[in-house]
């Protein structure tokens, strides 16, 4: 078992990283009171739910079943979690745990956050998408029908668990979509952690336990280092958005469905390597570095055939990282070397937009 | 002009009593960005909202009208902002502006708070009771259906600023309402106060406005005393709910109809100091006392008729006040000195809850 620190002062946990990591010891030791309420949902539920009951003998347990999908995360989820507090009592030291993937550990999250101004919680997150990137961090929230992640907060969790094992149950589709988030602590911050997945892609892709430890691991190191340096995204932390801008565009022109979040932020990356080299940071084979490793992961490169770039502005117009009024991107000035600007050249997005439309 | 300063670190702010104090220099020295939502009521709009407009000239401003009423402080109404938010395309350096009574200052700081994760807001309470209690102190949220304030944000706001003009056109039963809590605070924690209230009850009834600066700059400060010390209420702040979960209970009771918050927390305060006396904490004559300057103020002193001991008791035991099970209350140890206790005799309890159902 690994265990790492994200250092935030008063406020910071511990993420445990292995195969069995959901022990009885380790859950009491970080539930404050008697109550505990395990948020999850109708697809996980079956697999590990009653799993951590067993482990939480002598607490008083309950469970907030929830449908299952992006289309769900809204504050409708937000309402039904709290519902169920307040008719089974719990009090202000009652902890929540979020056992599901990146969905369930937002909502449970931002219910934490708002349920009496605050109850504690634990992350337990069974995908492979929410172990590297959601689950750490503390950003909770849910969708707005005009924006992806529109409401919420920061609010950071008393530890994170993940079990490895869940992963071997997990649909190989979802775990591709997970490793676009891998993929991108490499881009943004780590060249050597580029060099392994390029020589260990065919392992993860093929669920290969010890290196899905090792790709965690390096992932949730690098999303703590930039956490801890810019908790409330005022700064650096924007850089883990890379590829999003771009993705969120896919996910809202899709609906939010059919393609996963990992799958946008796969061409989205692509999209933002392609205009990094139109700004003249990378040279232009890294396009197709990175589409190749992405490729060889399942991943799509290329976004919806449909969709023009007019699509995509009028999707990135609302996204988060408009700030001021100004578009900012996630743009890469080297391989592992992110930055966050809105100084760039218009006509190469403009450009970039075109390009990734036009078939 | 009386200013005040809140001071809890990087979110320390001031607070400005006086007539006139909303002008475009004060507003401006506490707006980030460009943009400002303002967020107040259909009864509020025709009165202050052209005069507030006139004072961001330069800013690109949005209004968004909600309906006057407790009824609506939900999440539908946090929807209702977002939603605004969202279409204006309002981004994450935008700035909200309360203006309005305690549920528009509510609604409107846990709107700030969750959107985008959290936006800079301004506090302009219009209202005695919103100006000396919920506007100072961070406590946002809206109500479940299943409880009070069961949903929201400790999050601070940047100013807030008390226009007492506003007063002169507050209706007579609204400005009584505001006294319950400026009383509370003589009760709680300053009993040179309480001796000037009950020389100025007078006074303050006529809104007489000198008489009303002092009163709310007592209040104010006697609030931001309680919450520097104890911002996220683990504690000490708790006292500030003298008076409450008797309130809460009328309130729940009511359905939140006929009964105004400060009139609910006048028959709780009552309780509260009769439920001290049964404790031995204080002489009978306190009830006395506090029910002889309430109705100078022509408060209630008595629960609704109908309400029985068990009405009492269900509603109390989803109070927030409820922690870890059992009840806690706040009594006075002495007039001008408050307590939290779960250390109280129970069979008191009950012979103050029969006291004030029996007719």
């Amino acid at each position: 078992m690994k265990t790492l620190t994200v250092g935030l002062g008063d406020r910071s946990y511990p993420i445990y990283i292995g195969d069995g990591v959901m022990t009885a010891d380790r859950l009491a030791a970080h539930i404050g009171g008697k109550q505990v309420m395990i948020v999850t949902n109708e697809t996980v539920a079956p697999l590990y739910l009653e799993k951590l009951i067993a482990q939480l003998d002598g607490f008083e347990v309950d469970v907030t079943q929830l449908h299952d999908g992006e289309q769900f995360k809204t504050l409708t989820a937000i309402d039904q979690v709290i519902d169920h507090l307040l008719t089974q009592r719990h009090n202000r030291s009652t902890t929540l745990i979020a056992l599901g993937g990146g969905v369930v550990g937002d909502i449970t999250g931002f219910a934490a956050s708002c349920y009496q101004r605050g109850v504690d919680f634990i992350q337990v997150p069974t995908t492979l998408l929410s172990q590297v990137d959601s689950s750490v961090g503390g950003k909770t929230g849910v969708n707005h029908r005009h924006g992806k992640n529109m409401i919420g907060a920061f609010y950071q969790p008393q530890a994170v668990l993940i079990d490895t094992s869940t992963l071997q149950s997990l649909p190989a589709r979802e775990l591709s979509a997970g490793l676009a988030e891998v993929v991108k602590y490499g881009l943004i911050d780590d060249p050597e952690f580029l060099d392994w997945l390029e020589a260990n892609a065919d392992a993860l892709v093929s669920a290969e336990p010890s290196a899905l430890v090792h790709a965690i691991e390096a992932s949730c190191a690098c999303k703590a280092r930039v956490v801890e340096d810019d908790e409330l995204e005022q700064g650096r932390r924007a850089i883990l958005n890379l590829g999003h801008t771009f993705g969120h565009a896919i996910e809202g022109y899709m609906q939010y469905k059919q393609w996963l979040h990992g799958e946008a932020v796969a061409v989205g990356m692509v999209m933002a390597v392609a205009m990094s080299v139109r700004c003249g940071y990378l040279q232009p084979d890294a396009v197709e570095r990175v589409s190749n490793l992405l490729s060889r992961m399942n991943l799509p490169v290329r976004p919806p055939v449909a969709m023009t770039p007019d699509d995509f502005m009028q999707y990135m117009a609302v996204d988060k990282k408009n700030v001021g009024g100004s578009l900012r991107l996630v743009l890469l000035q080297a391989m592992g070397d992110a930055i966050v600007t809105d100084q760039f050249d218009g006509d190469a997005l403009v450009r970039t937009l075109i390009e990734y439309t036009t078939h």
